[in-house]
């Protein structure tokens, strides 16, 4: 026990230079941690177990601890306590694999074939649509919000988001536009409903699906917008447009090749397609291994480095890359109050430790792009190099019409 | 005799497929290429050597032909003959150099050490201030003018190329700012006189230098606006931003690390950057023999996906990446008739072999823009991730500032 103790004693006073973090040790000792800024928390690690967990795996201990009640906040909350870890994130001394193991890791854990690609959207997605009601925007967009102006509600900002990207897409009524990762059809349906598109949407979440298909139809938007449950590799096309929001970081790099072989291959000739996405700030880089464990399993958030070379091999044409920063940090802000609103509920309708899971999960995520460099990026690209306007002007034209009361196509 | 005469008819049969193309072979015989369309073009090969040198490497041949004498249109202009190299260049046959091979040329040809880097800046941009006044806008801009209007005289988009990078660049009256490649100081002066910023340009053309200088003085801005002949690997920071136009061509793969290194270094804190480069779809890609050899000795034209690991590895942030097309083709054709209606003075300043040199230079640049992908990219980057507003509507509001004709801060 001692030994254990000692080395995560060790392992705490190199990592953890920067904050106030007194941490009550199972058996009674305390260590003060940090240098004394920022708000003071008290933690207290429940017992010689997580504690040799915690100082054994680091990166998946802590969230698990947390998650099962290993880690207790005795003062503090646990935003701040991950604004904590973030700080400190610098200090952290990587293990290093050899290249070669952690490249033939990678391949393993992000796959993704056909039938490993459903699994791990179903663990995510089909958790339960009452679940991603208590903390998501009435529209149910599970992607990154666009303050068009700093007072806007999380509502306000997810519709932004949507016509932002619809007027990128150069849309005109009738054209055919293909979603892939459609989730509960939020998207679509406002392409349809704005721009009179006809728009097929793809999930490999049943749950999606379902909850999508009957907003349509609720909405009369049936023989417009159709959903299914469909592999992007399993898409016949082709289509004008492509539109793709927060899925690339379930594609994972063995296959961007063929995603974006895809892409190309799906698209008319004057074809555009806009895929947004999370990126970080340096690559290649690991995903956390809390994330890839609880939350999302086959998931890579990419450097744009490692991105290109897969667009540029398929013979497509980059026309823009937005890069939007704070965005998903506020959005994801506003998740964890909305869920902290509906936490008794969800408590109810999943459990105590489901609960902390998201807790952490929202926290560190909204603290990667708050404080790590993360954003996503809105990447257009084209068949052609002549297909769109020569100035980005349209866009903004678009999207300020797309905004008139009186702008409705159907 | 003979060999080389089948040579290269197997040769043009097999890469001249398209377009319209009559070729008179020393001896009598004449060749008729491609389907067809387009333009009839009739061109004589003036003796066997020419014919063999064509065969033997192309990619040098057909230009040092055209500029020499070697190869003489009767019937067509030096525009269509290009645009025939273009479409046709999808059927040439690459000579496979090993990958060991062609990395040991590459890294040779784009050294680019610091006196290497001189010598090759003044093979092109110290032939003669006289020569550049003859086909540039009157502020002698000479990289890819941005056409807000399809309108625009090339003079109102270069200003409009000035101002579209002024807004990008977020200035305040009194930053300091560094122009890395300031050309004959337009772009420099332009900023100070517009935002009130204060401007280092470097350059290592000596004729850049003296008339850069000359100007500044001549408008009363010799106190805001210093020029030097200084290497960007030497100077000595810190600026509040940095601009870099038409110049990141001549870096070399060798050196992009170097490079962004260097504006890592030289940025404040709360620093931006702006950089302004043609790029091309695919990489890695060979330079044209003919350009490495007579126009940029030592430039290379990058994909995305080569420029944008050194930028992460320097840990500067990417916060927007515009891609500009067809711009410079516009920009390339003012310059082509430019220097058709000067013509007569370019030759007796320089000689008619440079005459026939420039108008290819000129033509397979703008071929290389209209009908081949290769665009302009402005990247603008950060030190920090929340330097600059989170939506990109400052720009606009920024450029539409600037062109007001009451915006003059200085």
């Amino acid at each position: 026990m001692w030994g254990e103790r000692m080395s995560l004693q060790s392992f705490l006073q190199n990592t953890v230079r920067e904050g106030d973090l007194t941490l009550r040790l199972p058996g009674g000792r305390t260590l003060r941690l940090g240098d004394g800024s920022g708000p003071p928390l008290v933690a207290r690690i429940t017992s010689p177990m997580w504690a040799a967990r915690i100082a054994a795996k680091p990166g998946l201990g802590v969230g698990e601890a947390y998650m099962d009640g290993g880690l207790v906040l005795e003062q503090g909350d646990v935003a701040d306590f991950i604004n904590l870890i973030g700080a400190n994130a610098k200090y952290k001394a990587h293990k290093k694999r050899g290249p070669l193991k952690r490249w033939l890791r990678d391949r393993r854990r992000e796959a993704n074939h056909r039938r490993a690609a459903r699994r791990n959207v179903a663990r995510h997605y089909d958790l339960s649509n009452e679940l991603y009601r208590r903390f998501l925007d009435e529209d149910m967009q599970y992607s990154c919000a666009y303050f068009a102006r700093p007072d806007m509600t999380l509502e306000e900002a997810q519709l932004a988001k949507k016509r932002h990207i619809a007027a990128k897409l150069a849309l005109e009524p009738g054209m055919k536009v293909l979603d892939i990762g459609c989730g509960w059809g939020g998207m679509a349906m406002t392409l349809a409903e704005e721009t009179g598109a006809e728009v097929d949407g793809i999930t490999l979440s049943t749950e999606q699906l379902a909850l999508a298909q009957e907003r349509a139809q609720a909405r009369g938007l049936s023989n417009r917008v159709r959903f299914s449950l469909t592999d992007y590799r399993d898409v016949p096309g082709p289509y004008d447009r492509i539109v793709s929001v927060g899925m690339f970081e379930h594609v994972g790099r063995p296959n961007y090749q063929a995603y974006f072989d895809g892409i190309a291959r799906l698209l008319t000739d004057d074809g555009v397609a806009l895929i947004h996405s999370i990126g970080r700030p340096e690559g290649p880089n690991v995903t956390n291994a809390w994330v890839a464990k609880y939350i999302f399993p086959g998931g890579y958030i990419p450097a744009l480095s490692e991105v290109l070379p897969a667009i540029e091999r398929a013979g497509l044409y980059v026309t823009d890359i937005e890069i939007l920063r704070l965005h998903y940090a506020e959005t994801l802000k506003a998740w964890r109050e909305r869920f902290a609103a509906n936490r008794a509920e969800v408590a109810q309708m999943m459990d105590e430790r489901f609960c902390r899971m998201w807790e952490f999960y929202l926290g560190i995520s909204e603290m990667a792009f708050r404080h790590r460099g993360h954003f996503v990026f809105q990447v257009q690209l084209a068949k052609r190099s002549g297909t769109l306007p020569i100035t980005r002007d349209y866009m903004g034209e678009a999207e300020a019409k797309l905004s008139r009361p009186d702008r409705r196509v159907a």
